[in-house]
């Protein structure tokens, strides 16, 4: 065995994200101990300077602070619940994605076996690690958070948004959600211009000047449903908001509306509901209240 | 009757948007002609210095270069059918929102009646117009829009994209569904976070400059796009992007999935035609080829 120093860091998992975190600390000289589940992973990491645990036990016993990024949820519980001994006194760091529900199930079932408890959301690529541009949010125990914040900024621009554990992962979803329902209002609008010939590249040169400009618009959104009332003045009705033109152009096309249909539903049942005055930022009721 | 110049100008329609143009025109110094259907609306125009007509017919005489933006294409034709002759020889330019279909519709009969025909897509609310940021994509006459495009930069940055009339449409609509769509994946986030307590205002904060990151994505997946070919490495596959878990976290939180999982219905399709593999832009063959 050797000798444990504090600033030591223990990376399990290997994945595409895992290797990408571990050999971040490696190049930032980091004393780094590495596992995986299946052999051969961890080559290049040893060739770094890595050491290469036997089991994920012997990973654990060898630092202080025990990074985790495994596939999902279970396979970290799979891991990890046969070890709790082993963690108990140490810093579990978890940077697996999971719901913020599980998120907080782990923080428990942390405290509960006296290991502190720090989980994380990355908003990034692998390759985008401690690269300009990567984030990761962290939310549980402000104390490692405060305690390990420039470790972490080898990785990413680090953010702390809560105690709740579960809120870097609520977080995270909500942004990647953002994320995800964009980029198919861009294929919307790069299918609709295929049937013209009109190449993909044109539209997103247009597109993303467009979409950034238009993010503008999300701070007013944000201050009308903060303040809770849809019929301040100044704003684009619901009614007027219609997209029933949109929807035939595209199928005009021969194409499927099926983006902007789904943000003309979220329209129609405000104006069902009898909103259609009042400003387009109440598409968010239909959300909050999908039943009536 | 007024002596008529080359430079005169003629709008008909005085809503919001026609007043905006109207107004940014006189403020130029352009002799400006109005009419509206409704009494009352020119008054304000007419103090700052615009001529007002007594009917349709007579605003058209007044100007060889005559902007047209009502309601939508019915209520264009209603007003314009019975002054072809009237318009026959002058130039008309249609900044009335219509699909595609329908600007090309007008510029036919536009063509018939010896009329030069440039039809605009306006991106922008009325408030915009005049100022930095707002952009008008123009089809039609490329003649038309070459001799008056320093008239037309009093408006807005303008842009012309095709002698095909229906361009400037497809294009607005492509580039407006794409915001809509994206609006809507914001108030995803924000309807998620709302139940933690977490005001929109401050979920726009992050979402704002994280939206504008992720419209650097959108270069990439088009080249992709425009090569057809989904497996060239180095992508996230379809299989990766599940939004299975995301689903489940918005649901958790009592809140409506419905834009992310429209996302995740896009996906499933190419999925489940044996896709998962191939990389995320694919989800577009779901728009172009809706039945497969
Ligand atoms: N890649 C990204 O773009 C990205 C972005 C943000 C967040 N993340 C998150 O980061 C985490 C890891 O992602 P990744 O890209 O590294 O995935 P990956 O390349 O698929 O790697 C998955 C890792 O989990 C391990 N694993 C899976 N099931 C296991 C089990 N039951 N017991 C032990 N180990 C198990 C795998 O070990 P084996 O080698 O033995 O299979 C591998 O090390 C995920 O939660 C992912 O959502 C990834
Ligand atoms: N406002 C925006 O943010 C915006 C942005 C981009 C594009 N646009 C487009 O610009 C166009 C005008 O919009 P707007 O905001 O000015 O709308 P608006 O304020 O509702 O004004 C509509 C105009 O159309 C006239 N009109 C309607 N039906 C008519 C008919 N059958 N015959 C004659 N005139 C008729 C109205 O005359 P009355 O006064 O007699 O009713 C009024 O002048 C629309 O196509 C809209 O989509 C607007």
């Amino acid at each position: 065995m050797h000798e444990i120093h504090a600033t030591d860091v223990t990376v399990l998992g290997l994945g595409a994200m895992g290797s990408a975190l571990a050999e971040t600390l490696v190049k930032a000289g980091v004393r780094t101990t590495v596992w995986n589940r299946s052999a051969g992973r961890a080559q290049a990491l040893v060739a770094q300077g890595a050491r290469e645990a036997a089991h994920a036990a012997e990973a654990v016993r060898a630092s202080p602070l025990v990074v985790v990024c495994l596939f999902d949820h279970d396979s970290v519980h799979e891991v990890l619940d046969p070890l709790v001994d082993d963690l108990a006194g140490r810093t579990l760091v978890n940077l697996t994605t999971t719901t913020p529900e599980q998120a907080r199930r782990s923080a428990l079932w942390a405290a509960e076996a006296q290991i502190a408890y720090l989980d994380g959301g990355i908003m990034a690529v692998p390759s985008m690690i401690g690269q300009p541009g990567a984030s990761i949010l962290y939310s549980g125990s402000q104390k490692v958070f405060r305690h390990h914040a420039s470790l972490f900024e080898h990785w990413a621009t680090s953010t702390y948004v809560d105690e709740d554990a579960g809120l870097a992962s609520l977080y995270d979803f909500a942004l990647l959600s953002a994320m995800y329902v964009m980029f198919a209002g861009f294929m919307q609008g790069a299918a609709m211009l295929a049937p013209a010939g009109i190449p993909a590249s044109r539209f997103a040169a247009m597109a993303a000047p467009w979409l950034t400009a238009m993010t503008g618009e999300l701070a007013g959104y944000a201050e009308v449903i903060d303040g809770g009332d849809y019929t301040v003045p100044g704003q684009q009705s619901l009614t007027f908001s219609h997209l029933g033109l949109f929807i035939e152009a595209i199928a005009d096309q021969g194409v499927s509306p099926e983006p902007i249909a789904m943000v003309q539903r979220l329209i129609q049942q405000q104006v069902d509901a009898g909103h259609g005055t009042e400003g387009f930022a109440r598409i968010i009721e239909s959300l909050k209240h999908p039943g009536n």
